[in-house]
């Protein structure tokens, strides 16, 4: 019979116990700033209804982008992003839930599209959500990029230092009104905004000439690359309210202690949903993994499940995207992470394993990470390289002499040096060590 | 336009906030043992193709147990269990890993099958397995089930005592090959033995009559159940070579600090790939759980995808099914989990946002969970309601004259009590109670 293969589809994760202790230690790190700061957990099916993910019924289309599937009459896929369940589940329990509601997940996500390298077609984002019913204060929008901020701060040692460019839609609404861009001009010019950084400058002036053959019009859109807003003060009554959000913005970030923040009005966020403020993250020493957290503000989040009108500010951090990424160029250093334990205990000789039992409970009961070696028959030898294997800090050596005197023969692994202590004595030298 | 549906898919579970931390909370005491125990977290995909995740053809029969979907050429489906990929990626990874390997999962799985009440189409499993290549000693068995002992008990103040039934597949094996059964005949008596339970002692008694058809053979089945392994003492080699397992497995059982721990030769775990020792955990306060948890030994994990023979014992919790209907069922208590936080900070007037934001940053470095309202045009009476419905225990008032001494209100949320603190106070208050 021929082996079934063993590589996991492309495109899908798969780490090492090593990395994933790594890439679990920064999640659960992450994870503690967003609890600190009040967010409620969700975990929402991965599974939506068809209709749920698209409101597009080109479905052959669709189905190469998602991972769409039937049962019975129901058309169904799995989600590619954390709002649209959000959206739903916020709709659907408006009751339940107390405004400004804060939510957070962390869950995975798929996209059905071939793989390429760096992207994934299952992976986890971190999202957080702070939502309220027809209207929420901009100090929410602050208070989450602080909140990022801290969250990547907390893994630092890993990613290093990042800063926050913050750009504003309005801005390009004043503006594209302000210059009397046509509908179909602005929808144009705004793609072209987003794809600049790919583009480059020569690119992006082309495609505003072909769009606009204007070069008064395509000048000004230029500026604002060079010179930011200064140049639009003053223009109109809406560029003087998008300019001037974004500068008491700017202050309120400082307030909120986010250092590292600066006005960059080609942030957009593509052609998503948001229609405010919006923000991307970027890791100073890792220009090549791109944006590693982005969000903005949303006017209305669940319109199409609900008459009550959310409006919020949310984000999400590219979890796998960042930390798969660094793991896969080795830009981390796995080593504090080689082993699952602190002390294996090793036994010589099955009679000995009642005694191994009762040091092995109690190591366990004082959050010792402990393994226990219990193929007892092995030589020393074999039981010792285990320890040494998978890294043990300490091994515990428990042959006839330990069992019959209730000792423990413990070996620093590092150091190579081993002592007959007492149980409770083993375990005050392995916490204080 | 037509509203969409705000209701998840039938079958899939989603909770509400003060759930989802009741459900945390459980899932985090239980890995804190899983991690003390020494085992390697894996986090695998979700999707495998469907060469592997079933050695099947019928692919329509197969479509309605599964979620099957097709990219490209190939077919692929969402796992139904995690040891189909455990398998993998063991066999994928033989140099990789330490062996005995220890591997945990927590995980969603996906039964594509009809949802029924109790029956989840996605629904989180917790795994544990410990595998040994061409080896394993049955102690390691005892060491599986006392770590689930252990898991339980971390969370007995939600599910209650438990206890565990051991059963063995040899013993069976055994007492079909004396009493000389046909191969067909065997398999339809494991199928009645592992409905007994569902169909009960009449029906049980029919079925085997018309297996069998000879009335002493049906008694010494019969006799199992009433009298255990006692008829089959000396009758033969592998009958006594199996029973005797047994018997040295409930001694290293105890030896391992396992309380309420009997055989039970009913317990078999159906037609799944155990060959040795098996075991069923129950909650005794909740017989309506049906198995808490359930695992056993198997002779060759990864057969077919690795010529190298991985010997193991594993188990799993049915952490989902088992949490989720505890909630339905209002059998827990969740008025420890209904607040994300300790302290909400309210704040009255936006120039004391800048103040109020010091407030929240030193709380949140403190691990202090802390929301701040920061719609801070809303009326005293309007933000102190929003820190009543979140169960805030504390709600700290930031107005001018707070802002202007550096002074925080703290109000008591149960008692009601407040006064003016500084912010060191604040701390050392919530902190202390």
């Amino acid at each position: 019979m021929d082996l079934k293969p063993t590589k996991p589809l492309s495109g899908f994760i798969e780490l090492l116990p090593a990395q994933q202790r790594l890439f679990d230690e920064c999640a659960s790190r992450m994870l503690g700033v967003l609890k600190t700061s009040g967010f409620n957990m969700l975990d929402l099916p991965a599974i939506e209804r068809a209709e749920v993910l698209t409101d597009k019924d080109n479905w052959d289309e669709i189905e190469t982008q998602m991972f769409l599937f039937q049962k019975g009459d129901t058309k169904m896929g799995l989600r590619y992003d954390g709002t649209v369940g959000l959206a739903r589940y916020v709709a659907g329990h408006l009751n339940d839930l107390t405004f400004p509601f804060r939510a957070s997940q962390f869950s995975k996500r798929y996209r059905g599209e071939r793989a390429q390298r760096g992207r994934y077609r299952e992976f986890y984002q971190m999202d957080m959500d702070i939502m309220g019913i027809n209207s929420l204060s901009t100090n929410y929008d602050a208070e989450i990029i602080s909140v990022i901020s801290r969250a990547l701060n907390s893994v630092s040692e890993f990613v290093g230092p990042h800063y926050v460019n913050v750009g504003s839609r309005p801005f390009w609404d004043a503006l594209f009104q302000y210059l009397d861009l046509t509908d179909a001009q602005k929808k144009d010019v705004f793609v072209l905004i987003d794809k600049r950084e790919k583009m480059g400058d020569e690119e992006f002036a082309a495609g505003l000439t072909d769009t606009l053959g204007d070069a008064n019009k395509e000048n000004q859109i230029k500026s604002v690359f060079t010179n930011g807003y200064e140049f639009f003060v003053n223009k109109s009554v809406n560029l003087d309210s998008a300019i001037s959000e974004l500068k008491n913005f700017m202050q309120t970030l400082s307030d909120f202690g986010v250092a590292d923040a600066r006005i960059d009005l080609g942030t957009t966020r593509g052609l998503a949903y948001y229609t405010g403020l919006v923000f991307e993250f970027k890791l100073a020493k890792h220009p090549e993994l791109g944006t590693a957290a982005g969000g903005g503000r949303y006017a209305d989040l669940a319109g199409k499940f609900s008459k009550t009108k959310i409006i919020g500010v949310g984000a999400a951090i590219g979890f796998s995207r960042m930390f798969v990424a660094l793991m896969e160029n080795n830009q981390l250093d796995l080593s504090r992470f080689l082993s699952p334990v602190d002390a294996a205990v090793l036994v010589m000789g099955n009679e000995n394993v009642a005694y191994a039992f009762n040091v092995v409970n109690a190591l366990r009961d004082e959050n010792i990470a402990t393994v226990v070696y219990l193929d007892t028959d092995k030589k020393f030898k074999n039981q010792i390289e285990y320890a040494d294997k998978i890294s043990a800090r300490f091994s515990l050596i428990i042959g006839e002499d330990e069992s019959k005197n209730k000792m423990i023969a413990v070996k620093n692994m590092q150091s190579g040096a081993q002592s007959q202590m007492s149980l409770a004595d083993t375990i005050k030298h392995i916490k204080n060590i």
